[in-house]
């Protein structure tokens, strides 16, 4: 037997963290109730103890309340559903809505995942332009454009069309309302991924023109992964949360069963932090401090890329001055440099290119950031 | 604003369980590491601070030596992989390499999930018939059949055979390498849903003759779900982990990544000890545990379904006296007295029929259960 079993067993996270920035990270970070849920509920299976046959339905925990209550009230859909994950949820949609060969026309800024759960389901894929540096947006007339390409090369309206809101490179929030329009004024149904809103900021799909909507739950609402939440119209429910014959409790898009145990449980358990977060009010401060971010970031020589001024607190910089000392020094100067002062968020070896989020920091601990920018670049220069 | 907020938060689990006999969760029971590993990687996206683009090529935690070292010899496969639970691994497996329409052949006695699984795929299902009470067997002789059958309606092969090994409901262990040779002599691909095997009992898919396993993580591998195990051939491999062409890391069964953070930290956890209760001699102590409690239980009146001997921890009771009782007091009665002794696993109400898992439950609190159940007798008769 050659497995080396000491490799295993507990092992420690040793990444230095006062200080995260990790767009993947800031909004997944536990609240101390899920911390505690993660204790209590950790168990295989520690929710099915009184469960009929349907996670959606059990009621204690609360989890049918959840999902059949506040859940589509959070997401502004008729319905609402537990997934693995927003990609699980997105290929869930794509899966039931179209067939394979069918072409689905998503934004060009979309998440690798968005094009992969489209070529699982076998489709085509048809992206919608983005304009060009520095702002990469994604606009309706493009949108459109890219419906009237599909039309006239395959004589059919697109089976499905997709948005990024907002995107997660450029944290652009694109004009939903009036892509949802024009998409549903040639009858397509439409998705609106909110891995990076769901759980941040105000979202409601049905506002949006949303047909759909995919959300995140250990990206996007301190939930422990991975999981994620799928919102859908009455219109289109019977469709994608279709039944199995043989089973009748039993959806075949989530395989009967999808993120029970400790998943559903901290999502449960953060839920009234979460909800706390996403009012407007909440939003705005989180919006501000991105934005003065922005501004003291730029003041020391990078260019943040997208919109601007910025309106979500994923942010991508272009660090020029950073990526010249790189040349001089080593590429993971900069790492090393935030790692000593346990600042956590960029990845190792980025300069010249990197994204972080602000989401919960707060305006002192970003100012710390900012100083330390400052000393870093002083440093070296 | 109608969320009532209250229900939310932190929730306790309030049932009682000194013993725990329920098939879903023997297994699944985190080891003291797996707990410690809970709380350390419990936020979304822990595991990603060292990711490349690809879930199992992560160095740091040593997720790429589990994936590609440890597990593909735990499991006797050329390739494993990490999934979000069995299903999910056999969906994929379905799903890459059948197209809709297609013929599958599984055991009369799958799992649910695996129909659901296949109807999700759009496949034809042909079952395999078992044996009538009170064993319910699968022989060699009726998958031949079942697949005589298909080449028969169709004119051409089933796509693929599946085999439960053992089954979820009565802990059959068929014999597999006959099936799987019989099935290879057709030319099919062979799956092995091993969710109650991989993880509890001796297990290796080449000697078995399967080109694809699927095993659970928190039904059988003491790790905080869910998350799964996937195991493919060398031969099958780049058709089940075909990579996205637009993004060569990505695999499209796995939608790009799957389990990360806690799930998968809290597998890794567990691994030594898990591989320890594998062993042979182990796995002979708990068979042994079970026949005895099995043997115990008959004294009392109850009859066991399924192989007999029995080969696993898993069983199947017929419980007539209690039954009975049932219908003179409330159908309530067993699941109250039982809990009252704080023995958890029979679902509340049943009483006639009813499985249990005695796997690490060990002699001396079988014996507090089977004490139990006579004192239970006494009291209603």
């Amino acid at each position: 037997m050659s497995i080396n079993l000491d490799k295993y067993g507990f092992i420690k996270r040793d990444t230095p963290r006062d200080i995260n920035l990790d767009p993947l990270q800031t909004g997944g970070i536990l609240t101390p109730e899920a911390r505690q849920a993660l204790q209590e509920w950790g168990d295989g299976y520690s929710v099915c103890d009184y469960c009929g046959g349907s996670l959606d339905q059990i009621k204690t925990p609360p989890i049918f309340d959840f999902v059949h209550k506040a859940l589509p009230e959070f997401l502004g859909t008729d319905q609402a559903r537990i997934t693995n994950g927003a990609r699980e949820a997105k290929f869930a949609v794509m899966h039931s809505m179209c067939k394979e060969g069918d072409w689905i026309v998503m934004d060009g800024n979309a998440h690798y995942s968005s094009l992969v759960a489209a070529q699982r389901a076998r489709l085509n894929i048809k992206l919608v332009a983005k304009s060009p540096a520095p702002e990469y947006l994604i606009t309706p007339e493009k949108y459109l454009e890219a419906i009237e390409e599909v039309k006239h090369s395959t004589g059919k309206s697109p089976a499905l069309a997709m948005l990024t809101y907002p995107d997660g490179n450029y944290g652009n929030l694109a004009n939903v309302k009036e892509i949802s329009k024009l998409v549903h004024e040639d009858g397509i149904p439409f998705l609106v991924n909110g891995a990076y809103a769901i759980g941040r900021m105000p979202f409601n799909g049905k506002e949006l023109g949303a047909d759909f909507v995919s959300g995140s739950g250990h990206k996007s609402m301190a939930a422990s992964g991975p999981i994620g939440v799928l919102g859908v119209s009455e219109q289109y429910a019977p469709r994608v949360l279709e039944k199995s014959k043989t089973h009748k409790a039993k959806e075949l898009e989530l395989l009967g069963c999808t993120a029970r145990g400790a998943t559903i449980m901290t999502m449960l358990a953060s839920f009234p932090a979460v909800y706390e977060r996403t009012k407007p009010e909440h939003w705005q401060r989180e919006v501000e401090d991105a934005r003065w971010f922005s501004s003291q970031f730029e003041s020391l020589g990078l260019t943040q890329l997208g919109d601007k001024p910025h309106n979500h607190d994923l942010m991508f910089f272009e660090g020029m001055r950073f990526y010249d000392i790189s040349q001089k020094i080593d590429r993971y100067f900069l790492y090393r440099e935030l790692k000593a002062r346990s600042i956590h968020g960029i990845k190792p070896g980025l300069t010249k290119n990197f994204k972080i989020s602000t989401l919960g920091v707060g305006r002192e601990k970003l100012g710390v950031v900012i100083d330390a920018f400052k000393e870093i670049l002083n440093k070296y220069q």
